[in-house]
Formats: structure tokens, C-alpha cells, sequence
């Protein structure tokens, strides 16, 4: 038997790593989450004042929190999920049933493609605009939405949209998507893994009939997995419908989703993210700032130019070729970069690899770039 | 907005209080969980060395440990899930359609009963021996199978067995249930949520097609939640199903399932829960110690007689005679026994409760009972 206790090493700590990695930067946990996860670390504490659902629990107010989350994201109702690719996979088992078609943006998470497939699901994509920028046009759902009426005979029954993709951190205009989707009739999913929490989302405003959000991607929360599943007061009975035997349950999640100590953890993080993503100009001009400073040493940025997003994909044709050259191959660079203290960065990956320096300051960027510029020149 | 940050309480600490709640008791977090959990706290930090599925991941060796739970609980394969009842809702989604007929025994977890109707499945429920023992009797499950081809024209596609139910703490033979299964050759998926992780689970002795086991209730971790879902070779290819477009990825846990700090706790805990199955008896001892010490006292224990498990329901009708006179009403027991340090008891409660001494010792066990015994005194 492996001897855990031993073999684990400790993970490196934020404190003495900067980590590029992108899902983790808007998941760093908030020194009150923490905190509330030390306090709440055995199993199902979160559940000592349960009423019944873990959405509702009074102490912690969790209740009123997701009352709060549903104004701070324009929605009516959010429950707690999983995650984000729960929440997804919520919305779709609820409404749709098997050879039921969709539509989703070709960026999309591999998650909204394993979720339709779970449910057996017909999916038409969106085609994006290629190299070298990928880009979504919200115009192109209404094109794909008639030409499904033509082959099959109806209008899909979903839309999905990223709202920011995990591939090269484009943006797109959701309200222009919301507004074909509602000349059509139909729902309108926005998965906003990597908006909630960075930047201000406002359903309402999107035009969004469902919202889904991955708290350990973008609210600053430690500890397990958590999403949420925001919706407007239309879809209420169908998403939220409970157990015919136990009223106090919802059936898409089980009665409970996430019950650990990720709750208090989200809790105590909120004013943070509420806060945090009022400096979101920030985040994006820095962002901009070390693509500039990568372009100019001979990296290219992939995605939309400018960019809007501190996930950034990184064309490495100049790591590549000392790779070819180097004894640790592919792998050199990670340990390059780790030598550095700075990690994040696929092991293995050279011709191209995504990067964030989402929290990060401009001295800490600087230092990631004086990194690629020693590596690229051999020192 | 609350102020999450000052208005969390700190959750009070297990070395202060003695919790009696059964669904804690089995998930108080060992000391390695607790290191890791911190270690890991920021979010997807899990994911740092990933290879395409969290069930993979070599470092921490996740790979490894699942293949040696495998073997702990006597199966073929393990994967994690978010916890025992999505292990159970991957269970009946991988293998049933909606109006598909299933068996389960009337002691089950309401998420039983939650799952099956998220599907649409037809339940029958295999009635228990009624007050004060409330038995599951293993033989019915031939006559309700019998009852269930007379009534439908076919036998049920699936049945299912709480181990150890959430109730009564009743231990109920799982291989006479699992011989009937074979011999109708119906599936056979047994709940261990409340045995696996305290007593030794045998899935091979005890021939279960599938086990799902709540990690968060039995494993000693910190953090989320989580559980696994374990099977036998036959099952793989219909249980581990993967996506058509991503070949790594399982359609049934959506690629990952729990994919926070509880996996390492998970890795970190397994020597301690490894362990400490091997005193399952000297829990069983320390239970019918504490259940002779209330029954002096004037309480009554409901459930199986001698009891085999940690969780007990206490009829309490001396403390519901205090309540009606006493200014608290109901929480009055509440309060005397948290003035006295000791929680777990839901709020409100006097008729009946349900409490658990695992892993306390006798000098706390006599504690508690002291404690029951002042505050039956009025002292």
C-alpha cells in the first residue's frame, strides 16, 4: 500500500509559485475562504443547522447568499451544483430528451459536449473563424438555427453559448446571441465559467435564460467543487421541480449538490468577488501588457486581438525550436519555468500553451516575461 | 450585502465539542486530510499534474490509490464521484430507462428515492419490520420480485440495498440479498455510504454488481464532498462508458467528477481508514456500551437488537416530557447539551433522535451519558 501520509508532497504554495495555469488563477482561495475551509474541514459540517436542503440552510446564511448571487448575476434563483459542467448538464436533462437537437459555439468546454452525449443529444456547433483568432460570430446562431429547420424540420431546443471560451479566452457578444435565441423562442444557456466572478455579468442584461458558473474557476473559493446554477422566475418549475415524496428536494441535484466546507468558503469569499471584479479594466490591461511584452519577444498571441481576457493562448514556435534541441525535449521548458518558480504551464507543451496572470502585478508579470526572455536566450 | 467575513462564526472545532451526529462522526477529517486539504485548498489545484481525467492522475498518485480501493472493497475498477448518491443516480442512469422497474429496501436514503424519480423509474420498496426494529428481511426481496413479475410481466431491472441504513443503523445481510439477485439475475447495487470506511466491505463476499460509497460519511476527509462508484468487470463497459468525442473522458461522472482538495484528503486518509476498519469491533463494543448506558437511564433504543452499528436512534420520551413544560419547548435539549460541549443533535428535537459515538472513547461516551442524565435530572 502506498503510504499517503508520506508520499504526498506538499503542493507548492502561491505564496512562493506564480502559477499560469488559467482554470486555477480565478480559483486561488481568498484568505477568508481559507479560513472558513480550516473551520469547516469535516465532512458534511456544513450540514450541523440543515433545514432540509442545503440551499436553504439560515447559519451560515447560505440562503440568503444565493439570494444575493442571483442579484449580483441579474438572475431569479441560483442553486448550488457541482460545478459548472453540473449545472450544464442540469439545464439540459431538464428540458431536453434524447435526440433532442442543440446548439453550441464550437469554443465550447468539452463538459457541454459530455453532458448532451450523457443524454444522447443531436449537437450542430457554431463554427469559429480559425487561426488565428478563433472568434465566435453571434450572427452565425441565426444561420445555423434555420438551416437545423431545413434538415430536420424544427428549431433546436437549446442554444448554448461560452461566454468566454477555455481555449483562447475570446469573448463574445451573448446579448446578440440572447437576441436571435428570443426571436426564435429559444432558451438561451450561457455558460460563464470564466466571466462570473472575473468580470460583471448581468443576466438580465445578457438576455440569459440560465446561467452557469464554476466557483472553483472564478470565486475564489478553496476546497472542493462548486458551481452555481442561476435561471429566470419562466424556467422555475421545470429546473427546480422536487421530489414527489420529499418536497424539500430538487430533483436535478439530488436533493444536495456540493455540502462540504466549499459553502462557507463561498460565502466568506463573496465581498471579496463582489469587489474584485470592479477591477476588471485592470486585470484586462495588464493582460494586454504582458502580451505585448510576450509578442515582443517573439511569441504570438492567439484568440481575439485586443484581447479581453486574461486567458491567453500563446503561439511558442521559439520554445519549440529549442526543444527540438534539448535533452529534456518537450519537457524542457516546464522545468525551465520551474526552476523559476513558476509553474501552470502543461509539462510537455512547447508549440503553444495557454497562460493567465489574472491577480498578478505588473513587477510579478515582468518577472514571468524576463523568464521567457532568459529561456529563449538560453541563460 | 452581509459581511461574510465578519459574520461567519467560526464553526466550533471537533477538539472542543463532541459532535454526535452520525452523518459526521465517519467524516471528522484524520490530520493528513486536514495537511492536505490546506495544501490544496485553491481551486482545480488537484489538476496540476492532470492527464486528461482526475481518475488518472499519477501525481498525487490518484491512479494507484483508486486501483487499491479496488482491491479494498473488493471490485474491479473504482472511479470518483461528486458522493454515494450520484455514484448511485451513474448507477441507474447508465443501465435504466424511464418506467424501468427497480427494487429497493423502505430503509434507503431519501437520495435513493430522488434519483430513481429523476429518471422516471417505478420503485417498490421492500416494507421493513416496523416499530421498535424496523428489519429489512433479505427473503422478501424473492417474494417482491415474484410480486413484481406477476404484477408487470417482468422481474425488476435492478435492485438495490441500503448496507447499513441512515435511520436505524441496521445491518442487513447483503449476501443473502445478492444470492436472490444472482439467482433472478437482476443487478445487484448495494449503498455502503454508512459501512464502507468504518467496518470491511467485501464487494466480491458479498456479491455486489456495484458499490457506492459516501467518502464525506465514511472516509475521514476534509474539504467537499465526494464518494466512489465501484463495479465489477461485467459493468465496465456500460457504467465506464467515454465520450465519442473525447476518448478520456467518461460520459457518466461528465470527464471529472470531484475534483477539489478532497482527492488528496482522500489519498492522505486511506492508511488511517485502512486502519481503523480493524477496530470496527471495539466500535460495535463502545455502541452497545453507550446504548446499555442510555436504556438505564430510561431511554430506548429503536433498531436492531444487539445493534451492529454506530448509529443509534434513541427514543426519548423523558426528554419530550421535559420539553412540554420547559420555557425552550423543543430546544431546550439542544441548548442544555451544547452548555455542556456537546452538539450533533438536530435543533428541536426531543421524541426521538438519532446520535453516534464512533471513534469517542469510553471516557467521553460516559460523558455524554452523565450529561443525559443531568439534564433528565433537571440538574
Amino acid at each position: 500500500m502506498i503510504k499517503m501520509t508520506d508520499e504526498i508532497e506538499p503542493r507548492f504554495v502561491e505564496e512562493s509559485f506564480i502559477n499560469l495555469n488559467p482554470i486555477q488563477r480565478g480559483g486561488i482561495a481568498s484568505l477568508a475562504a481559507r479560513k472558513a475551509v480550516i473551520s469547516y474541514v469535516d465532512g458534511y459540517s456544513i450540514c450541523d443547522y440543515c433545514l432540509g436542503c442545503v440551499n436553504k440552510i439560515k447559519k451560515p446564511p447560505v440562503e440568503e447568499f444565493l439570494t444575493q448571487v442571483s442579484e449580483f448575476l441579474g438572475m431569479d434563483y441560483t442553486i448550488l451544483t457541482n460545478g459548472c459542467r453540473e449545472a450544464v448538464y442540469a439545464v439540459f436533462h431538464s428540458l431536453l430528451k434524447p435526440d433532442d437537437t442543440i446548439v453550441v459555439d464550437a469554443n465550447r468546454h468539452y463538459t457541454t459536449i459530455v453532458a448532451a452525449e450523457n443524454i444522447g443529444l443531436r449537437i450542430f456547433e457554431i463554427e469559429n473563424s480559425g487561426y488565428p483568432e478563433f472568434k465566435i460570430n453571434p450572427d452565425n446562431y441565426q444561420r445555423v438555427f434555420d438551416e437545423i429547420k431545413n434538415k430536420t424540420g424544427k428549431y433546436p431546443k437549446l442554444a448554448l453559448l461560452t461566454h468566454i471560451d477555455g481555449s483562447y479566452g475570446n469573448l463574445v457578444d451573448a446579448k446578440k446571441v440572447s437576441k436571435i435565441c428570443s426571436d426564435y423562442k429559444i432558451p438561451f444557456l450561457l455558460n460563464a465559467a470564466y466571466s462570473s466572478g472575473r468580470m460583471a455579468v448581468n443576466g438580465k442584461n445578457l438576455g440569459a435564460d440560465f446561467i452557469a458558473t464554476s466557483c472553483h474557476k472564478g470565486w475564489a473559493i478553496g476546497g472542493g467543487n462548486a458551481g452555481f446554477l442561476s435561471i429566470t422566475e419562466k424556467w422555475r418549475d421545470k429546473i427546480l421541480r422536487v421530489s414527489k415524496e420529499y418536497e424539500a428536494k430538487q430533483l436535478e441535484i439530488l436533493g444536495c449538490s456540493t455540502r462540504g466546507s466549499v459553502v462557507p468558503a463561498l460565502l466568506a469569499s463573496f465581498p471579496y468577488v463582489t469587489e474584485r471584479i470592479k477591477h476588471w479594466d485592470e486585470e484586462v490591461e495588464k493582460t494586454r501588457f504582458f502580451i505585448k511584452g510576450a509578442e515582443k519577444l517573439g511569441l504570438k498571441q492567439l484568440g481575439e486581438k485586443p484581447h479581453n481576457h486574461d486567458l491567453v493562448l500563446l503561439e511558442t514556435k521559439l520554445f519549440h525550436d529549442i526543444s527540438k534541441k534539448h535533452k529534456k525535449g518537450g519537457y524542457f521548458l516546464y522545468h525551465e519555468l520551474r526552476k523559476r518558480n513558476i509553474t501552470g504551464i502543461k509539462p510537455g507543451l512547447t508549440k503553444q500553451f495557454k497562460a493567465s496572470i489574472y491577480g498578478l502585478n505588473k513587477e510579478q508579470i515582468s518577472y514571468v516575461l524576463d523568464a521567457f526572455k532568459d529561456i529563449i536566450e538560453g541563460r
